[in-house]
């Protein structure tokens, strides 16, 4: 039986591995925390991440690295802000084998160096197979075999079709692609857009200027998303415009309750000292400015977002200003 | 001072009337039903489809269709499905001055003839301008001032300029395009996908499912849109992809919401006879299903909804079909 390992216990760590088990296979999912890690083991519930779904037996959980590395396929599931450290850790501790496909479910951009999560792993793993996997896929719903649809990229056919199997069942279809750029792009700004769109959210903007607003980020998902070098129809597509839809309007999303509650008055600091989890806007934004910069692709919105995030700018100020922006035409 | 006309007294038309006549212009607003009109210019308000929203003194409210042929500009607002007859009515009791402009805010399709509802209006009135407007607009919104952004199609740039200086203020933000056809089938269709997503809510399917619903409704839209003559980057703007975000995940849609009380087990009669206003997208799915089926274009989710609506297929079972169906890639 194959093993297969998940390098973060998160809730979509957490869900991954149950739905990786629940298909026959042996799962290591490892936790930083010693607590997360004794608490998984014992009461087989993450019930700080994904509350009320029990882990399979066939899920061992682990804190140390060095078992993760012999596996068919290692699964990163960390926040993109510790995805090169955790890898460096893993690549560091154990010997991963020449045929291990290491897979970012990892929704961000490094700062600082622009890195894509797969240049990372690709970087860290020389000559391993890499593959991505996004798409609008909420770790609570996966975990209770709600019907999901997902994307796998790889460059290589077989290694998406590889995890394809790994991961699919009746309530979770996994579509693959070779446009491992376009996936990944999509999914790590949908999270500053979602941002926006829980701006308009808090600040009471009304459903006609948030629906204009997620149109808006579509089509500079994909202005700065083609300059990256993802293709134009990924956008379209699952991991593009079907996360950034759900992430702008589901009550789940963190990156949106994140902008709500900015929108409302909050500040930065005191909203993420109450939140377990990391909404991956706020780092990302950095980044998606930087390359955006360096690009020169113009992108209202992630400007708008990042000077309210750093910049201490007035969210009722930004939003006007990106609402009222004179366009020649609805493309700018 | 311009006079403009309204032809339709439900929400969308008392909106726009409101919002015309507080940019100066002297408005004639058109109700069909005598009780109707009767109420607005006694009590200046629309209380049944537009509660709390004061008519200015400048709209002149009026039963009497050969009042409403002399203006500058004749705005139609009637449901889809008596926008022939009404026009046509319009035709015979007033001669209509040769540069009036006649502008359809009606989304639809006809059926049986499959014309669009600026077709209708160019047939009826020969040699006159014509054009279009849509977009994610709830009239409630519009007509409190809510940021929005719609857009008005026209073949000549300077009837869309003038039109845009007609109903563009501070709060309502007006594009113009040439893509009449594009604007006006986006806005048509996307009151169908609205039907299936609310179907989705009312089943309980979850966010991943809706959002992977719409992001199929969006390539849907596109490829039957492109087929009837429309451009692919009006389905991704305001028009396409933003009014149908708007339309999916809106409280306010009354699309959306019929197909949350199929979805729920109610009966389409029974919902119908206890709606005030018509849910354009129950008439449009016959014209839909009609052109695609005309232009061989593969339409899945048209077609279920259509089977639903009019063949008492099972809501549950022909969601399932679409979520399940076998797929080459994310663009069949």
């Amino acid at each position: 039986m194959d093993t297969i390992s998940i390098i973060g216990a998160g809730g979509w760590g957490t869900a991954l591995a149950v739905m990786i088990a629940k298909n026959g296979y042996q799962v290591r999912l490892w936790a930083r925390r010693k607590e997360l890690a004794a608490t998984l083991g014992r009461e087989r519930v993450n019930h700080q991440y994904l509350p009320g779904i029990v882990l399979p037996n066939s899920i061992v959980v682990t804190t140390h690295l060095s078992e993760a590395g012999q596996a068919d396929a290692v699964w990163f599931v960390t926040p993109s802000t510790a995805l090169r450290e955790i890898s460096n850790s893993l690549a560091a501790t154990t010997s991963v084998g020449p045929s291990t496909i290491l897979i970012s479910a990892v929704k961000g951009i490094e700062h600082g160096t622009g890195s894509r999560m797969s240049e990372i792993l690709a970087a860290t793993f020389p000559g391993r197979p890499v593959a991505v996997l996004s798409g609008p896929n909420l770790a609570v719903e996966v975990a209770n075999f709600m019907p999901t649809a997902t994307v796998i990229g790889a460059l290589k056919e077989e290694v998406g079709m590889h995890l394809q199997r790994i991961i699919s069942s009746k309530s979770l279809r996994a579509y693959t692609s070779s446009d491992v750029v376009g996936i990944e792009v999509g999914g790590a700004l949908k999270n500053i857009f979602a941002i926006a769109a829980g701006m308009a959210d808090g600040l009471g903007l009304g459903d006609n200027s948030k629906a204009a607003l997620v149109t808006r980020s579509l089509a500079e998902m994909a202005r700065l998303g083609l300059a990256l070098g993802g293709k134009r129809e990924t956008f379209q597509g699952l991991s593009g415009a079907g996360d950034l839809i759900l992430t702008c309007f589901s009550r789940h999303s963190r990156n949106r309750r994140v902008g709500e509650r900015i929108g409302a008055g909050e500040h930065l600091k005191q909203i993420q000292s109450s939140m377990q989890m990391v909404a991956e806007g706020v780092p990302t934004v950095q980044s998606a400015r930087d390359c955006a910069i360096g690009l020169a692709v113009t992108t209202p919105i992630i400007n708008e977002v990042y000077s309210i995030l750093y910049e201490n700018a007035s969210p009722a100020v930004a939003m006007e200003r990106l609402i009222s922006r004179d366009l020649r035409s609805e493309e700018d």
